[in-house]
């Protein structure tokens, strides 16, 4: 089964191709704004998703303070598209990165994240370059064990080499706490705060994290913005973890059957390439077939969607054009130049994914 | 421990950077051209691990027939450049690719594969829209249950509808054995020929693929020339089969230390969005680092690589550059506009990784 709109992008596009559904971009960026503003946070959505500059102002219109980005490449983009307020949530490092830095600095306010002494040595080079001084917050890790202090020590002692450091302001706290760890990540908070708070500084961000996070935005007494990215899009994980519906997610690969070989399988024309080894944290299956949600996308080659049919009654037949919905849409995103827009059954433009492949 | 040549590339680059050593190329391309030619098969070499045409030409001037493309969109760069012997060794289905490989037939000789009837059946189109026939070979699965029809009887029945077919020519056969399943292969081979030759019809090109099967090139009795990738750059999973060694790797990531966090922690600034989530088949971690081989990349995030340094007798600091062995280059390489081409310790230039990105 084919339905018009897929028959319409094969025909007039081709396959596999991401398709964005603009009704639903635009109730996604209203409802996660609206569930800010009732929070009391502000809203510095993360365009490591959509990598869009036209999406990130969408955003910012629909009343974002600002952005986060996580490259530097990312950021340049989205400052050249008129974007003035931008969060680095990433450790920077090095001269050419400096370099950069400070050249973004001379034309938009910027923040970056440090979370070691390194960092931070580096960063009045980027302040000296741009003329101004540079906000710095201290990433403190609250359960990831990703990057982030791990101590409310360490992160005042950090907050007060920012201090000290010429052409730099220490601005506060960035944190991502688990979904569960939030009691955790606020006596952490806590105590960095009246650390820092004893010497003399204060935190004029404390900034939180993460589309499933939305369930808890507001909960950490203190934190003055959420950095949701996901939400503008969704995806399987979204609705796995309880904060997207199926009709909340925007974005779905169109992909044709272009095998069926044995009576149980199919070949899609989306693989790794298209879908990515993303599991999506254990999810079953490679992405959720709106057509056939009973068919498994196994595995895969490159360019091959090794479907698994057995459990399905439904099964394709070649030259059917599916939609999936895949399990991680950020990394989905990343692998494409551009993707459609449509509006109902109608293809409504292109849109280029500008910011993708900006690894530096 | 930063050797020169990565202290260079942060330097004057940044990081993550992908890096290939033109020695190494040079020394790949011609080594594997031997082997074919020592085989007495043609090499077909795939473009889909590199996707630039500045490669591809140094494959042809080093003796390849031609080259192999998975997509119509890397045929197209490539007959752009001026390859004019590319086989699309996939099921290509719809208006859309008919009216591009029609295109493409008329500047480059062309010849793509087909496993089902609908295949066949969109094929024509192109065939006329060139205004010269059609080469199609019958993909024939031997084992690895991805495309191919799996009997020498649908085989056969599949010749016979592409030579009965309005602008196309049955040119032959093409199969991708299992490592260990060349026996089989050969029996799948000579009953299809048989059952072809029995119908006035004879394969000019019979294709065998894959890189780990260099070790089986030539092996098939009547096989005409062999199809292989990945042995440009090699990975961890060419080293895993057999078929290279560290020292045939020719593409390194080029990866900051940007955060330690705790003592057996370490983070890098290459993620699922560089090194992909691609385990390799299964190998343990995200890639070797050629600076601590006993440390693990045991998870990513989009940006971030979690090193376990917990086996690990060596650690390095934050600032620290390594290079690290990716699971699998092919998927690797997509993630980036360019790549930075090195010989010995100097920079020579940036190759555009042109062809990156051509979803369809």
């Amino acid at each position: 089964m084919t339905t018009p709109l897929a028959a319409k992008i094969a025909r007039e596009y081709g396959t596999p191709a991401a398709v964005i559904d603009m009704d639903r971009v635009e109730r996604n960026i209203a409802r996660i704004q609206a569930a800010c503003d009732a929070a009391g946070v502000a809203n510095r959505p993360h365009i490591k998703t959509h990598k869009s500059p036209l999406l990130a102002q969408m955003q910012v219109k629909a009343g974002a303070k600002g952005i986060t980005c996580q490259k530097l490449g990312e950021a340049e983009i989205m400052a050249d598209a008129g974007i003035d307020d931008i969060l680095i949530s990433y450790n920077l490092i090095g001269e050419e990165k400096m370099a950069r830095l400070g050249a973004l600095q001379a034309k938009a306010n910027m923040t970056v994240a440090a979370d070691n002494s390194t960092v931070i040595a580096g960063l009045p080079q980027a302040a000296a370059a741009s003329g101004r001084p540079l906000s710095v917050v201290v990433e403190c890790d609250t359960g990831r064990k990703r990057a982030g202090v791990e101590t409310p020590t360490e992160a005042v002692a950090l907050a007060r080499e920012i201090a000290a450091s010429k052409g730099l302001i220490f601005a506060g706290f960035m944190l991502y706490p688990t979904e569960t760890g939030w009691a955790d990540a606020q006596k952490f908070f806590d105590e960095a705060l009246a650390g820092v708070r004893a010497h003399g500084l204060d935190a004029s961000i404390v900034s939180t994290g993460g589309t499933p996070n939305l369930k808890n935005v507001g909960k950490l007494k203190g934190a003055t913005e959420h950095r949701p990215g996901t939400y503008i899009y969704n995806d399987r994980m979204q609705v796995a973890a309880g904060v997207a519906s199926w009709d909340d997610c925007a974005l779905n690969i169109y992909s044709t059957v272009v095998s069926r070989a044995g009576p149980d399988r199919g070949i899609l024309d989306a693989g790794s390439k298209t879908l990515t080894s993303d599991t999506g944290g254990g999810l079953d299956g490679h992405g959720l077939i709106l057509e056939h949600p009973e068919a498994k996308i196994a595995r895969f080659a490159e360019e091959h969607g090794f479907l698994d049919l057995a459990r399905s009654n439904t099964r394709p037949v070649v030259g059917d054009v599916v939609r999936i919905v895949p399990n991680h849409v950020c990394v989905v995103v990343n692998m494409m130049d551009e993707v459609v827009m449509v509006r109902g059954d109608e293809i409504i433009g292109i849109l280029p994914v500008a910011a993708r492949g900006k690894l530096r």
